[in-house]
């Protein structure tokens, strides 16, 4: 391996609580970039020196070294900076897939997100950009929000807001720029699902991925019936395993991303390198709140 | 009009809470079956003697005579008992739609409903009978809790349980027997549906119709992500409008369960006659708790 980020959900496995647990003794880490370095005779898709990324989950990124199948690795073009490529197959891909899988949005239509700065939000802001979309991002108030508001806008987001000023009336001023969402995506749950669900379009869909404040999706009954939105969850992990046996769309998605990384439209997160061998230091950072960086193993 | 019940959402409509409300003054009453006395000279779709339902919804159904346009109806055949004609355009198309729009079920499939003695709850029951899928029947406890389950399985209910039942661990030995569902209906909200959706199969899809226990619907976020539970809303009414223009689909629900209840496979919901003089008490029986049987004016 090159380089792998510690993720949330690695986390979450390493404390037993993910849905997906490999059997112990394990390797934590399930995304990064290796390189090729030996392949055995019967190898044909790949050779020395190309870039590789775990093809599903519980691959155990965080080493130096790793015998595998050719079939658990997925190749990448070896332009692309090494930040992005150890942080493409998770945040990206993501984003990726809930911008296309749930609502067809074109040109000009909008999509609502809290957590807007984590790994995903960043990758929705970009994606979303690239794509002609407009973006609300909510994040939660803190003391240097104005620094993210920026940092966030310059990523390409179009409206940076705290969850307090969801509730506020001035809410109805933003819709008369911007055309009410038609897509919301939830990292957080709790209360600050609710509000995002309320701003959504007739018919509307809001996908959760993460559940950041461990409290659980709280819908009115009355957004369901009369308005008709939609309540959806999505796993990365299980689209890749539903993907496993034609990796076509897998590949395509990695192809798009490395262009719109090679067009410098798409960026890594807010990263931290740390030397593998500093590996408790990181992970400790990583559990922090108000994290505003990813840290990045570099073996 | 002939015979025309009392449902909630005529009651929500006269409280002024529901999503559609009538210009005022207004006749209240959404559903009931009338017979054609009179057609104009271009009327060709409708004679005298003709039974009609309403088409949609906010019709004002709780009267002796009114002077519509003959778009406002839909002609039913006359053979089906009065009360099936005066219940039939919402309970029964409400279960039918929910049991054929959301997830693609086939014989031997079992469903999981709350409230399953409401007239919804009925019709459920009849419906998947008569589709062979298997029913999974949510009560709430009461003092005739006996008499009741009695009385869902005269209906064709194969399982009926009390909401304390859906937390037992005996609830594994159920499904040795029943499949997992794969569609939850919905009309308490609160704790009842999070109770039958945590009994979903995977990728199983909650469709929400009401709302008894005046509470939202509370969803736990790995239901969402690692279930891939999908959480969805119907309304009878929003349905009907969306079809207006084209009202084949419309048609052809209303043969199938004419069919069905001249095959003696769908009656009417327990029923009370009142006559329309006495609509005072029979407003008041339908707002009762535990309510066991519904309302119809009697023109």
């Amino acid at each position: 391996m090159l380089a792998a980020p510690i993720n949330p959900s690695d986390i979450n496995m390493v404390q037993g609580t993910y849905a997906i647990l490999p059997d112990l003794p394990a390797v934590g880490g399930n995304e990064g970039v290796g390189e090729v370095l030996e392949v055995g005779s019967h190898v044909t898709s790949l050779k020395p020196g190309d870039w590789v990324i775990p093809a599903g989950a519980s691959f155990g990124t965080w080493r130096t070294e790793a015998v595998v199948s050719e079939k658990t690795v997925v190749k990448i073009p070896r332009e692309i900076p090494l930040l992005c490529a150890a942080t493409l197959s998770v945040n990206p891909c993501t984003a990726y897939r809930m911008l296309r899988d749930f609502e067809t949005l074109k040109p000009g239509d909008s999509v609502i997100q809290n957590a807007a700065n984590s790994g995903v939000g960043q990758a929705v802001i970009q994606l979303a950009a690239a794509l002609g979309f407009k973006t609300i991002n909510v994040v939660r108030d803190r003391p240097d929000l104005q620094d993210l508001v920026g940092r966030l806008k310059a990523l390409g987001a179009d409206h940076v807001l705290t969850e307090e000023m969801l509730r506020k009336p001035e809410m109805k001023d933003l819709f008369k720029r911007v055309p009410r969402p038609r897509l919301a995506l939830n990292c957080v749950g709790g209360k600050s699902s609710t509000e995002i669900l309320r701003h959504l379009e007739f018919a509307g869909t809001m996908v959760t991925y993460g559940g950041m404040a461990k409290q659980p999706v709280t819908v009115p009954v009355s957004s369901l019936i009369f308005k008709d939105i939609k309540v959806r969850g999505f796993w990365m992990s299980q689209w890749k395993q539903d993907h496993d046996q034609n990796r076509e769309e897998l590949n395509q998605m990695l192809l798009d991303l490395c262009s719109l990384i090679r067009a410098g439209k798409l960026s890594a997160p807010f990263c931290s390198e740390i030397p593998l061998e500093d590996y408790k230091d990181a992970v400790e950072s990583s559990m922090k709140p108000y994290v505003s960086a990813k840290q990045i193993l570099i073996m």
